[in-house]
């Protein structure tokens, strides 16, 4: 018997439990399931009572968190990123492997040497974006060397969405996962990335203005925005020579026109509290925003002051958010602008009980072989399958769960710290995943 | 005999020393000057040898900083800000006076009872902007309410400039004070301000496209645009219930519009290096700022960008920085965009030997009085004596080499953490800097 213990029971660990629960016979596993919620943890548990125990635990308490982690063979931490740091030094003190979504910690890397010694792996970067991105991308990045082929441009774009089926606002977008991230995306320093053998930066102010148009067949058309540093993965992807590079996020087609309106505003910021009673109605938020004008509403000086079409598709997103109606009253008070915002978002653009999430990936490959330019498409779309087994909750999950069947039956034999970049992770993963309705297309186009 | 301690000789201290040396005689005064530099400090005490003492001191050595403190009656710190708080720990434990011109750090409000016990003074904001500002808008608003008036507005500006006879470039701007500011100036959060009963906010890349023009007879014509949070000194200047207020910094008309080029590319961005090696010309710089184009050239590909004239004003000051020349490399590498952009305007807004700098200051009052509405402007322009005496140094130095006099004397009685809004310490300064040419102009306007 092996033993692992998640973590975090949030949002997106319903379809990894799910899988670790239904694949723990076969591979002789218990499964200890420890959030803040314990009736949150028993949830997520309750389809497999024989091999899977829900657990109280408040993560943030040093010796509750590892007098558990003392008891299992493997950790799979679905913490938020800033306790990151603290489960894995735990980890490394009971010698413990360990398997997350995040992104690798700064402070991860100088540890490497002793998790190696200790002959334990930490497999980062392991859900979705981060994680599926890396695979599939390195899955065709290394068929297209084995081809001989030299690389010219790479650019990989992901979003978590709704689905067609359940898209019935002007946005084209529901939360399905943290509010609170979509709201600051972006921010945080320039958005990095490389065209032509230029690196490029892009202040916030300027990045929803800086999108390209992407289609994905069955899935929908998007708008593609740069997403932090693309830098960071060219030595990752063995790009170091690479003229284009970039990395971004996606939305519905005409999403990220409307959203500029709150960046040009400055409703996302996040610095300060506003002076705003909660019976203020939203048109006075707005208002707080907006140069002083007597006799002009609102609306129409929002409008000219960015420029706006009155009778325009942004202006159509914002009114159907209900801004400019009279008599609706904000109901918070005391934040900052974002966190506001993010107070009437959470009730606009909430996934509903019958709602369906998406997830949509889009990787465009150009490069040359045999002096032929070549242009490959890969995309992927995954509709979730009700608002627990969301398309988020899959492809973040799954890899994580695959990776520890992995990790346990001593396929990954790599020790220190990882990221999915190598055949021996991402082909069973991805392969697996296909069976799982994780798949994406391929298509050669015209370079 | 009383000994007076100045740590830090820096740009702003030469009117200070000289003001202290010229009174120590009168005043019975015995002065120390310690700077990290001996040779500076040696310079800034050469007029008063038997009085004045030039120190080498590193005052992030907390034992030789209190040691030298011990040693003083009162301190006045024109350390940088972030220093402050050390030396405010040491003269709380020493005993000792001391005055600043720097904004009151939030960590030294809960000290104020402590300093009080302790029969100690802390004098902040004493500078021009902190400091000249307070006292000639509190002196200016305690007469209006002494006779009735109901204040409606208040508006207060100022910025370190050039002077008019050695304003010979198309910004009119030359350095008189740390370079790093002004590159950074309005960063670090929204500006706040009130406005007919509204509070407002700004987001940096809007802040200089919302700019007032402000006349100053015989300084010129100004841009004005709004300085952090005006919100903050409402209750210190007993203005609770006003409907306008804002404070805001001047810079010469049209300087703006064109710094705002900078912003919105990103130029101004501080938070990460560059890749870009010091061989690299201006125009490689704005490339990586603007969106790729093939056949247009940088100067063009930004004019279109940025919605520009080609022919007008804006481009007219970017040209004049040579940014587009050709064979003009950056000769600095690894640096943030801000911190590069500094380089180069070191060397083109660099005030030179014979040049002469300029502090101005505006102000404008609206208030009611017996039903009628009126509105007093008073406005100050200071033109420096040469490189060393500046504007700059005289308007920063001289009120806290008069303030000093006023604690050691024995007319400034309030004890704890203290800024200039009393009349005991604004009457006597102001009228002082009267005889030094540090003279407001108040004009009654139509309203």
């Amino acid at each position: 018997m092996r033993s692992i213990l998640i973590l975090g029971a949030g949002r997106s660990a319903s379809s990894l439990i799910r899988y670790l629960i239904r694949n723990a016979g076969d591979q002789q596993w218990r499964i200890t399931v420890a959030d803040k919620d314990p009736s949150h943890a028993s949830m997520l548990v309750a389809e497999g009572p024989a091999v899977a125990t829900g657990f109280a635990l408040d993560a943030t308490d040093g010796a509750a968190r590892s007098a558990l982690i003392a008891k299992h063979d493997l950790v799979i931490s679905m913490l938020p990123a800033f306790m990151h740091m603290d489960v894995l030094k735990d980890c490394l003190a009971l010698k413990k492997h360990v398997i997350t979504p995040s992104y690798v910690p700064d402070a991860l890397w100088p540890m490497d040497a002793d998790f190696k010694a200790a002959g334990l792996t930490v497999l980062n970067e392991m859900g979705l974006d981060p994680g599926i991105d890396h695979m599939s991308a390195m899955r065709i990045l290394d068929r297209i060397r084995a081809e001989g082929g030299r690389m010219e441009a790479f650019e990989s774009y992901c979003g978590g969405l709704v689905a067609p089926e359940s898209d019935d606002n002007p946005w084209g977008y529901k939360f399905s996962w943290n509010p609170r991230n979509v709201i600051l995306a972006g921010q945080g320093g320039a958005a990095k990335y490389i065209r032509d053998g230029e690196t490029k930066y892009i202040p916030y102010h300027k990045l929803f203005k800086q999108t390209v148009r992407v289609a994905v067949e069955g899935f929908g058309e998007f708008d593609g925005y740069a997403n932090r540093d693309s830098l960071k993965y060219r030595s990752h992807y063995g790009l170091d020579e690479i003229p284009t590079l970039l990395r971004g996020t996606l939305r519905k087609a005409g999403y990220c026109e409307a959203w500029d309106a709150f960046v040009q505003l400055g409703c996302t910021e996040d610095g300060f509290s506003m002076e705003l009673p909660a019976k203020a109605d939203w048109s006075e938020y707005l208002d707080a925003f907006l140069p002083h004008c007597q006799e002009c509403g609102t609306r129409g000086n929002l409008a000219s002051y960015l420029g706006l079409d009155e009778r325009g598709a942004v202006m159509q997103k914002l009114d159907w958010l209900g801004l400019f109606d009279k008599n609706n009253p904000i109901g918070v008070s005391g934040r900052s602008p974002a966190a506001t915002l993010q107070h009437l978002l959470e009730q606009k653009w909430k996934l509903g009980a019958q709602d369906k999430d998406m997830v949509v990936m889009w990787h465009r490959f150009r490069y040359a072989v045999e002096g032929q330019h070549q242009t490959i498409h890969a995309s992927l779309g995954v509709i979730g399958e009700d608002t627990m087994h969301t398309a988020m909750a899959r492809t973040v999950g799954l890899p994580i769960a695959m990776a520890c069947k992995l990790l346990l039956n001593g396929t990954i034999t790599d020790r220190g710290v990882l990221l999915p970049l190598k055949p021996v992770i991402y082909e069973p993963i991805l392969d697996e995943l296909e069976t799982f309705g994780v798949r994406f297309t391929e298509e050669e186009v015209e370079a």
